[in-house]
């Protein structure tokens, strides 16, 4: 029998990269592992987590793991383009406001709250760990925040523009203060995870309009 | 002969915790130590560095690494503390300083080029994963963290009061914040390692006195 058989899914027809079935079905088990794939992750490290772990969590065998991922890099990239589709939608969903000022304004207590959550935090700083020692993860995770780092700046011109601003600072350095501000919440989560949240999103609150303001 | 042996140590004499050697050459190889597992704990991260690798890298016997470290846990706790003692150094001299506000804002630049810093950046990834999942080292990272944060709550007031700023928001959030932007630069310089530093750093100074001045 071929390990990398998949006679649960209904169809082996795949993307060009190799990594995504398209049924329903196969959509929903492609879930499932990416689900179980970021527990072991958080719980043992990329390094720690075994496919055989994985597969275990999924409940599927391993050759059905396979049957999605070629490896686990291709995994953390799945679970980062994850990460990097559900920011694309909270900005198309801010852009569309009327005041887009206001509304990264009004976005912050979520992002906060997901920032701090801590299976996100557990995840993400494996992520960038992982990252920090290698190269086609620090690629994947490069990739997905250019997306993001785009979108975020071209947000803040448009509630520039639109609350009649004249930026003193280059926009692209405003997104990056901006996202570091969010990046280093994940962090002092971990680091203080008894902080005062509704004091720190005022104090949030301050730091972000004055650079958007700025 | 017993492998926790230390032949080349001129003293036997541990401080309480079982951590520190006392004269200076013991200190000069718990030095080495340190700086050997540093490198193997970035490279393989905290889990896949062996206490094998570790003394390659020291370039002394596993007997020996066990005689200054119980375990790569109480390596990290070594690790951690070391930057502590740095973080509180920096904040001495800038409360030696007769405008503290100023002192604060002048010391951004050198705080942004050691969050920056490749070495750095990759350790402290893998401390804040493995302190994550370990309440271990969670515990070790959290005690250092609130040392800092009282000592940078307790300049943050006295560059408030020395510049005559009536503060509206909590100063332990104002802490909370203006670390989370430091700690944010860190994960940062993995996502975006080719940010325009200069424009940032204009952009984190705007940030920091705003909050700072609020």
């Amino acid at each position: 029998m071929d390990p990398f058989g998949a006679p649960y899914c209904e169809t082996k027809v795949m993307d060009p990269t190799g990594e995504k079935a398209q049924t329903p079905r196969s959509l929903q088990r492609r879930r499932q592992v990416l689900d179980a794939a970021a527990i072991c992750f958080r719980q043992y490290g990329f390094h720690g987590a075994s496919i055989a772990q994985i597969s275990k969590a999924a409940g599927m065998s391993a050759g059905h793991i396979y049957h999605f991922f070629e490896s686990k890099e291709a995994i953390i990239a799945a679970l980062v383009e994850d990460q990097l589709d559900s920011s694309v939608e909270r900005i198309a969903r801010i852009d569309a406001e009327h005041d887009v000022l206001r509304g990264m304004l009004d976005s912050i207590q979520v992002t906060f709250a997901e920032k701090t959550d801590p299976e996100y935090v557990g995840l993400w700083l494996e992520v960038l760990a992982e990252a920090a020692r290698n190269p086609s993860i620090a690629k994947v995770v490069q990739a997905a925040d250019q997306e993001i780092r785009q979108r975020v700046t071209r947000l803040g011109q448009s509630a520039r523009t639109s609350g009649g601003i004249d930026s003193s600072v280059k926009p692209e350095a405003v997104t990056e203060v901006a996202m570091a501000l969010f990046e280093g919440v994940i962090n002092r989560s971990i680091q203080n995870p008894d902080m005062d949240k509704e004091e720190v999103l005022k104090v949030l609150r301050i730091a972000a309009r004055a650079i958007l303001e700025a």
